[in-house]
């Protein structure tokens, strides 16, 4: 491709609108733009990216033996409302009327329209284990579309369903899918863990969610290296402390602390670690009452895990202040576990504390030196918080890792949630009918893209891995104008490189070196060539590496078979 | 691909709903399936073929220098609403309020879309000329969707749109495109024309079609083997008769027709061929007042001609029956141009009769041995009628041939229609902005597909052209359960044709000879290879062509040599 015929505005301004840098990297480097709120155009380069995480996504759902179809993007309400879905989905479902004021909606998923083509296609269990996926532009009507490509409405997925006669064959393929999506990230170049989730809005009993790792991720995921343990935060076990409770060495006391109603102000005027205080966090019983939470003051409440406490209003309810207020006649800031009227149940690092600093449920003032057993009764303990990175793994293996992850994939055991409400059956064995067991599995296409950005990239622009890179090679000609034998060499090795089958993005506009040293760090290639009149006086190209900076001089004669021995082969 | 894993389902019945031959014929062989009306899914076999013609587009697309891009299905009604065709474009847009009620449309097309790009990313002439394109679903609300994928209302199309400084830019990209459009549809194996057409709603001042022919097309074109000249039928003008008329030879006399009141009955009941009679219309002028055209019996009125006569209501509006009682006195089926009190207009045809029969202007009565000049006065000519196979070309290189064809592409020339309504400008070389000149270019993909089939097909099934066929080969084992071996060496020739790159479908079904032949014949892969019990007792394999009907036997160690000089290269 040259950019000399691509009409690409790059920019150096980050774009006000955009928050993250994913966003303002592709807006910048010219990969996408946009048309309104959370519609983008792609645009060559960025569209380039997007085919490439498509190719490899389908050479590894074909390998496992998936079967692509395309399915219609516009799909009729009567199938969501066989499920229940059309009343459930939400304003996320963006609903349309024909002319003929017939119902429809611009699909967000698509287990109604395959489970009804199941059902009209599949007959028999000999026609099965069989797993359907598409490649499809998808729309969800997000309430506040942001962060680009990361949460646009309209988007391109990947999505799969399979179809089994029994749960043992799910399994199986299921197995398969974690398989494949491991094969399809691992290509794509990117650094990225498996864990497991809960199943959200799509129902069914097993999922794992794959989650590129990245900072700005929204998602946080707990792992394990010595062992297999891999979970959603959400879902990690903290495991309480081994050993027995140290024995109370100091005495109660009563401390002032003015105004200080955090835990970072509390430790920060008593001069102490937050690991050293508690916090107590008041919220609704299911029967209406009031119940004490009660965590070190480092650690967070995970909500999905306090709501299980049998007893818990699920989903978890924090009281107002204006209730805590009346009905206990508690300063919210400064409440502790200590003479409550009401259940206190506390986690299991809170439980091992001693001589730890709490509220004294009195307006400004803290306790500390503060003991179970000794200075108020032992609560009834339970795992109430969200893991950190250093806690034990409930593997077994070591100590888990905490970090933040963009969810690209989800695959999902759904059983026969759907094949039962749309009556989906095939005959069995005997000649019976049965509903079929369904999984689903989807791939967020051009999330991956955005995904990718936020893993790679550094002040300068974007470092494409160099599975997904919108070309292997940029050739950037220095000066084209001045020296006409300089153009007609870097024409002859653009020629060279694409014979040897490499793509190549070349810089033969009439620019500036400093434009095009900047545009090639920002669009991200990972391998540059310079090629200018001192090369071509001494034979000799620039070569640089994008992820590493490394530099190298090559000989002009040489370029070809030095990249080859550098670069992925363009074709895996 | 494996038979017996893809769960295709074939039919012998012709489904009650298709009413042409290839939506038959693809809902039979398992192409697409119905979801609800004018929305299809395509399943494997199908969608081998979509992608097969999506890959020569793009690929001559890229070689014509054109940029793929991708923009979002779902379109802002804002931007409609600019060029005025959110009001004008009819029920044929589907329209959609999101969560939050504002306006947008499923795309019908992207003039608006891409015109509002091309705004906001070219700056100058310098950046031009340029032309993105892309593969997109597209909507349009059709009142009644049928004729399958024919006349779908979610279908696939290829659109394009080019941007220039000038006219002069313009015209050499349309010349690119027009040249693009004839190496795809060569390279697809179709027997297409392109003719001169009428811009309909995109405006603008030229454009061609480009038809597949084929006898259940929809539109009529007219073409000549000995020059350039090719035309929608609607736009090719009938050129005017050479040489004087003959002198009148019969006398006029009054002729009983009772009851006949179209020129077939007419001639029928005369025993004359209906080029004898002439045919006369009465339609409302632009003035409001009433006039007779004239064309010969066996000739059909041609509405925009007729329009195009000054002093014709445009468009062309038939006078009511009532009407003509009314106000002129006559009995409809019974007028002739003899005696009216009205202005006629004859087709030069008509007027290049002698001894002609008309009407009489009195209930079943005609007139026989009518002579111009003598009979009644000569009339005004003008060209008023389709032409027909035999009509001499207006390019003067023979005569025409009107034959039927599909639509499945059409370029046009747009100029500044929406770059001025949506103030899309450039710098031009001396600074000034100018309104870019717009060219677009769109191939209906899905389309394609459906009018391939209705140009080749036979009783039994689909006879894929060669690039576009879901597989090169079709290799059937026959009663593969029975002696193991030869289920093994048809594996072992599954894999080796593989690896000589050619694509096969592999019917390794446990089923009876008979369905495997039927379903071979109705699915139409070009090459069918056979192996059985026989075949493997000798050596030998049966080797069968689609189209012609050829049959041969071939080595088994030469199958792969023997087809590679048959077929074309699987990547040309």
């Amino acid at each position: 491709m040259r950019l000399s015929q691509l009409p690409l505005t790059t920019f150096k301004e980050v774009p006000a609108e955009a928050e993250i840098v994913s966003h303002q990297l592709m807006l910048r480097a010219g990969l996408v733009r946009r048309l309104a709120s959370g519609l983008f155009t792609w645009l060559p380069l960025g569209l380039r990216v997007l085919r490439r995480v498509e190719r490899i996504v389908r050479e590894e759902m074909d390998r496992a033996g998936a079967f692509e179809v395309s399915m219609p993007v516009v799909q009729p309400a009567e199938l969501w409302r066989e499920t229940g879905r059309w009343d459930v989905y939400g304003d996320l479902l963006l609903r349309i009327r024909d002319r003929h004021d017939r119902s429809f909606c611009f699909a967000p998923t698509a287990e109604e329209v395959v489970t009804d083509l199941a059902r009209r296609e599949l007959r028999s269990y000999r026609q099965l284990p069989v797993t359907f996926y598409q490649v499809q532009t998808k729309f969800r009507d997000e309430i506040r579309p942001r962060f680009g490509i990361m949460r646009a409405r309209e988007f391109v997925m990947k999505d799969a369903y399979s179809f089994h006669l029994d749960q043992a064959s799910l399994a199986e393929t299921y197995a398969t899918m974690a398989m494949t999506y491991h094969r399809i990230f691992t290509r794509l170049g990117l650094r990225f863990r498996a864990v497991d989730a809960d199943g959200g809005e799509i129902g069914g009993s097993r999922s794992q969610e794959f989650h590129v790792l990245a900072d700005s991720g929204e998602d946080r995921i707990a792992w394990c290296e010595g062992d297999d343990f891999a979970a959603n935060v959400e879902l990690a076990p903290a495991l309480p402390p081994t050993g027995t409770r140290a024995a109370p060495a100091a005495s109660l006391a009563r401390v002032a602390t003015p105004g200080a109603r955090s835990i970072s102000e509390v430790a920060s005027l008593l001069g102490v670690p937050a690991s050293t205080c508690v916090k107590t966090l008041v919220v609704e019983t299911d029967d209406g009452g009031l119940c004490a939470l009660v965590v070190r003051g480092d650690h967070e409440v995970n909500p999905l895990k306090a709501a299980r406490v049998p007893g818990i209003a699920q989903p978890l309810k924090l009281a107002s202040a204006e209730r805590v207020a009346s009905e206990l006649g508690l300063p919210v800031g400064f409440i502790g576990p200590g003479g409550l009227d009401i259940r206190v149940v506390a986690d299991h690092a809170a439980v091992a504390l001693v001589d730890f600093i709490c509220g004294a449920n009195e307006s400004d003032m803290h306790l500390s030196g503060v003991n179970w057993g000794r200075d108020l009764p032992e609560p009834e303990a339970a795992d109430l918080r969200d893991v950190v990175s250093g806690d034990p793994s409930p593997g077994g293996g070591g100590s888990l890792t905490v970090a933040r992850g963009i969810e690209v994939g989800h695959i999902f055991q759904l059983g026969n949630k759907y094949s039962r409400s749309m009556n989906a059956c095939v005959l069995d064995q005997e000649g019976r009918e049965q509903p079929m067991v369904m999984g689903c599995y989807g791939i967020g296409i051009t999330r991956i893209v955005a995904a990718a950005i936020e893993q790679n990239h550094d002040d300068a622009g974007i470092i494409w891995p160099e599975p997904m890179s919108p070309a292997d090679v940029t050739l950037l000609v220095l000066n084209p104008k001045k020296v006409p034998e300089v153009t007609a060499a870097a024409e002859r090795l653009y020629e060279e490189l694409q014979q040897a089958g490499w793509s190549v993005l070349f810089d033969d506009r009439d620019a500036r070196p400093g434009v095009k040293f900047a545009d090639a760090d920002l669009i991200g290639i990972p391998h540059r060539l310079v090629f200018g009149e001192r090369g071509l006086r001494n034979g000799k190209l620039e070569y640089r590496h994008r992820a590493t900076g490394e530099e190298l001089e090559l000989e002009l004669g040489e370029v070809v078979a030095a990249l080859g021995s550098r670069m992925l082969p363009a074709e895996v």
